[in-house]
């Protein structure tokens, strides 16, 4: 089974049941299963009915309806087709928390979803419990054909899970009494001076890229292919604060030569000075984030950048922007370990920069935009069905970013995992790592 | 003391301190107070923290920030002077509560209101209780000068009780779930065939117009002075929906030449078809109400229609919009009784035209539109002062309406009285009563 | 015969046939007849084929337009109805050219004139003198019936030389090149100080405004009807380009509180600091106009201002606009003198103030805003037809000006003649005089 | 020495001297130069003032923009350094016909070219002229360092008169007069059924692509390198008007899963229903054309479609859009030859299919959509320098057409040619060929 996420409009799927070819004990899905589910409910603890409602903007969408739409989507794919439609636990819902799939149906206007303050919290969580009663009983058949919508329900939710914590960012950032996520937390005592850059060499040549098939994947992750790189090097961080406040200082976001012409026509039009969430205040930057307003962190990396602006920094630095096959062959074989959600900062991290062994942060911190516009693999076809209707349709005028961020859950990344965005977004914890050929 | 009410951005006043005569008895004024500010809390029963902070439109507020907005105008410029600034309940509200008043400082901006689910609905119940209890012990010292503050500050809490509810019911109609306000009562079984239009007649001649400045006015309702007027009449009733479907089903909507160039244009953009609030199903035109959709009362007055509309629909009549001076005229002396807020009806009532006697609901049930420009009478001069800023300044491309609705607050009410809206706006209680010349 | 004028879409008009009383010699008709005609073609002398195609905004309307839109006047309600269909010049000249006659069919949108290369303006020319021709042939009948016709389309084509004046200056406005409609002539050296306001007072009472009905006249100008007033006085000239630059020097463009609400949002949205057409370079300002860029005139009246700017610069100098009615009232019985454009200086000049007798330039010059929204007189009555099928849409949103300007053809002007355009326009030669209550 | 073409504002280079190693005869460059500056005057024959000065969206530039911008080229970077600032013919053209070289000055907004109705066309013929005529002198030295600016210049100069091209036709589409840009010639009797499409196989493996640098190349053409290609097959045809018109009747336009998101957005916003300049009338599709409008020739290949359109009709077809790589390596080694700009036709032909040897038109008729976006090739650096200054700055966002068009100079395209423009365009010769995996 396969799947692939994300875009301006969220999350479309596509399924591949005949790659489903072993059943599990029933009783570790019933488990995996409530984790998940579990871990999305222990995100909104702290949020009022009010913050679980409101919209900041088209690009986001309430944490409720992410609680209720994930759902929804057990309920749709899983529990009416199995237990029959009378056990749908109420008869609107399926039009308020429908994304965008047209075979199953009209849906709610994107852009109105924080006008619906009923049905609240309280009832949504009622409406998970309902549904999550019947998975149980479903998931307990051990059925083997469960397996890839399982499979696919539980990453459909992990998405979410880091779009509702981006979502509740962007929100709580246009409130001036600046909300706390969770509570602030010290921040680490940073080395005074800039880490420097360590630069690991590869050699390039003929690479294997994307998944095997093995396990669950997005759809758009394979076919696996091979692929001919030029030797190359990668920085062995990703770019910091103090970094990017050196570009401001020396006139980054006003020179026009370091721009694609998209770029800094997105920069006037928005009046773009600085990274999303960042104020300055009697001579000190501060950054909005999960756990409150604060002095911008000088050596973590930076975060909330568009590929835009990503792209103009590589060029103001004198390097550029990975590929995404170059990150994808660099982060072949290595663990899937870094400052993921369940690490409880919701930051990204300090890092070293590994004078030996792998680049640091390569998982986790921030997604790392690269250069690769966000296009099929060869030989990539969409597969039919309701799940999959849309599939490939975002292929277009989206950037790909590699690596997972500080929100993204635990157990969710791949080393062949293809984030995308347009090039001009800024709420997630999107940052950049510095290449080079050689 | 005078004030002056609404626009497309809310509420502006003007104080003219030695219009005050005379003090009342403290404990009155502690009664009066009291009284109003109780109401606009018995408003927001049943309103959820998330019902109370969602923004539906530019032109709307949360429900939240009307009850804040009306404290902070008491702290403002009632508490904060007297008691000192270190009474204010907390630094930021004055930013986030101010709606547009300059010379007090910055303000947050209006089309995110919606977007500050903190402070939550509780916590500005406590603010209100905070500045209450401040207000106790002022009002307690009966001195006369807090007469004016007192007069005006309530008045404006009564308007915004009425867009309180104005701006819920947008809200509501925007939810699928269609969710109501206060519960369903039934309709009054009305007559079958349409009540005739009775036309009252009047002579015209020289009349006095406006205010003459005893008691509490807003500022724009004078100088009281002589106007001409020719003989004229006056539907006796308002309107109705039965009315307003022939209109409909004779092409209305269609017809340009009925229409204003401005209004037409708007139904063009805006896709009008019916009033505000109005959808078809199965052959039945239902509203939306804050009751509940239901289906449309023939013989209610129509509501929830522009300027554009009113003035389409009377000229599809053979008939015309009254001017503000012929209904104030025809008013005047009046018993000001109607279908207001304290009926709890919140919808406006069949009308009877009355054969003899004055015209029927000329006072509440629905604001009528007017051919009157919203301008200066001769030798209005605004006056100084901080609550003052902006006297005057949206006289500027709105139209007046007359007689209260079943929103506005009891007591509320004046022959005098000016409201104003642009010619585009429909989501006030909004109708209109025909005129004729003689 | 009435007809009533212009609007953001043009120029509607409305006939009356009964009454019209009396025929003139046919021979008197044709001279008229080809003067006004003549006189359009005057207007265009000098400009290229590309210069009367272009459109530089969608207020605007190309030179060639209003050439082949006062032609299709005279073809479609008097040469085709008269000599049969066969003697239009193109089939397609009606779509082309009717400018919003919905009864007569659809029509090219108006945003796109300035595409319309083809015809040329030589086969505008072309059409000019085809229907000249068939209009001499029909004049010279002598038919009475002619009359209204005649009167309303050379009123109308009068007016369109107004337009295509104020449209030509505003399409070489936009050229660097700074193009000269007509060559530069000698600025008047006006006196070094400031020309003395002086104030003419009137007493008001019951006057009559409006038009009686003899000659001809738009239908707006009436019914005659009584109004009050009460004492006030008037400017002895306009407002010069001297004391515009004080209220600029003093912050005027920068003070919420000397405007009106809607006003100051236009003032930061169009990001108005000065009149239209004004450029500051090294220290003096300068003023695009007719006759090329040129140092602004001191002691001229200052023109290109909109209404919300005249009603802010009222409010600063403490005084306000007078209302039409007060404008009316001063003009009664005065001889209609002044600059207009056979004068040939298409510029405001310098004016005096007028020590004795009446205010100067309450004819010709600038086009004076009043205080006045434009609505109907008590008893407006639309007439019927196909050309008065649009009487009085226009009736919404718009304020009134009084009194011709520079580029108003001689003959055009009466005491009750009434302008009207929204509040924010500015290209046309409008300006203001201050008034004052007693 | 190389250069990159167009994008949504267009047209930019960038210099590489050090490639220049030849200089050849001066009176060979003064031919070339001569004819390639005649083809562009030849272009504007017939057309007038008017239609060479207006601009018909913000996209297209008018035809004497095209032609004085071409003419600044050279009078900057080649006139103006050699012989002296004063040789210019006009002070403000540097700043009316650069189109966006920061470096080298401020310059008209783009938006704005269709009010500039002077200079007039025939100022701008005087211009050419006076430019040729020192570039004359300039080329007669024989000077090898000219070449690279000669054969930019005259590169960028082709590029334009394929711009004027379409953009006339855009305008005159908007011209309910559908004016001739030449005139009607016969429409070729096709064959009655449907061309049948032959598949043509490559074995793909390690293929070498993109320039090698011998001959003028735009620097995005190159480096040179190898790519990796599966098996596939090409279409030996391009999509024709018959199988668009198929895709029609069954839907195309309506299923949303055919579409790439962003596109059926488009599609939605625009109203799509047919390619541009198509309009159905009594049954049959005309389409408008620089011969003027005449019936959709069924048999010749589509044109005027967005990559969208294409991306979808390829979908439809159970095919897809070949990538650029594929159709570079099919095209390498054959003849360039093909429907350009110099057959006269101005419109795609008639295509065979080849049942032998190479599939026909790849070259000439219609710019080819790929699946490819345009990026970088492996190793690309921008050079510097005035003229490079923005070289890469439009990789963004924009897709890869390849073959060239019937609107194409003769002798401007080659193997490794890549065009780009913004998905969602359609105003260019813009069609597909299918192509399938193997």
């Amino acid at each position: 089974m396969r799947a692939c996420v994300r875009g301006r409009t969220r999350n479309r799927f596509i399924l591949e049941p005949q790659r489903i070819v072993e059943a599990a004990p029933a009783g570790d899905w019933v488990q995996r299963y409530t984790k998940v589910r579990t871990n999305s409910l222990a995100l909104v603890e702290g949020l009022s009915d009010a913050d679980a409602t409101a919209q900041s903007m088209d690009d986001a969408s309430p944490a409720k309806w992410h609680l209720a739409h994930t759902t929804w989507f057990f309920e749709e794919f899983v529990v009416a087709p199995r237990m029959g439609e009378s056990e749908r636990y109420h008869s609107s819902f399926s039009f308020l928390f429908n994304s965008y799939y047209n075979s199953v149906g009209d849906r709610h206007a994107r852009p109105s979803r924080g006008l619906l303050t009923r049905p609240s919290l309280d009832e949504v969580k009622a409406y998970r419990a309902h549904v999550d009663a019947n998975m149980a009983k479903i998931l307990s058949t051990g059925d083997a054909a469960l397996r890839p919508l399982l499979d696919l329900g539980l990453a459909h939710e992990e998405q979410h899970q880091e779009l509702l914590l981006t979502d509740i960012l962007h929100l709580f950032a246009q409130n001036p009494l600046r909300p706390e996520f969770r509570p602030p937390e010290p921040i680490a005592v940073g080395n005074a001076t800039e880490s420097p850059v360590v630069w690991h060499e590869y050699e390039g040549g003929k690479v294997s890229i994307g998944a095997s098939g093995e396990g669950f994947i997005f759809d758009c992750e394979g076919p696996r292919h091979d692929a001919l790189l030029l030797p190359y090097s990668l920085a062995g961080r990703a770019v910091t604060n103090r970094e990017w406040l050196e570009f401001m200082r020396e006139g980054g976001y006003s020179d026009p030569l370091l721009w694609l012409s998209d770029g800094f026509a997105t920069v006037i039009a928005e009046g773009w000075q600085a990274p999303l969430y960042w104020t300055e205040r009697d001579g000190y930057w501060f950054a909005m984030t999960l756990r409150g307003e604060r002095v911008v962190d000088l050596d973590a990396p930076v975060t909330h950048v568009s590929h835009y602006e990503a792209d103009a920094f590589a060029r103001w630095a004198g390097a550029r922007l990975p590929t995404e096959i170059e990150l994808e062959s660099a982060v072949a074989g290595l663990p899937i370990e870094g400052n993921f959600a369940a690490s409880g900062a919701f930051a990204p991290r300090l890092q070293t920069g590994e004078l030996s062994g792998a680049p640091s942060g390569l998982y986790g911190d921030v997604w790392e935009w690269t250069s690769s516009p966000y296009v099929a693999y060869p030989r990539y076809a969409p597969a039919g069905g309701a799940i999959g209707e849309y599939n490939g349709k975002f292929m277009s005028g989206q950037m790909v970013l590699r690596g997972g961020s500080c929100a993204t859950a635990n157990g969710h990344m791949r080393a062949t995992y293809r984030n995308f965005f347009h090039p001009d977004k800024r709420w997630q914890f999107s940052g950049l790592r510095l290449a080079r050929d050689l």
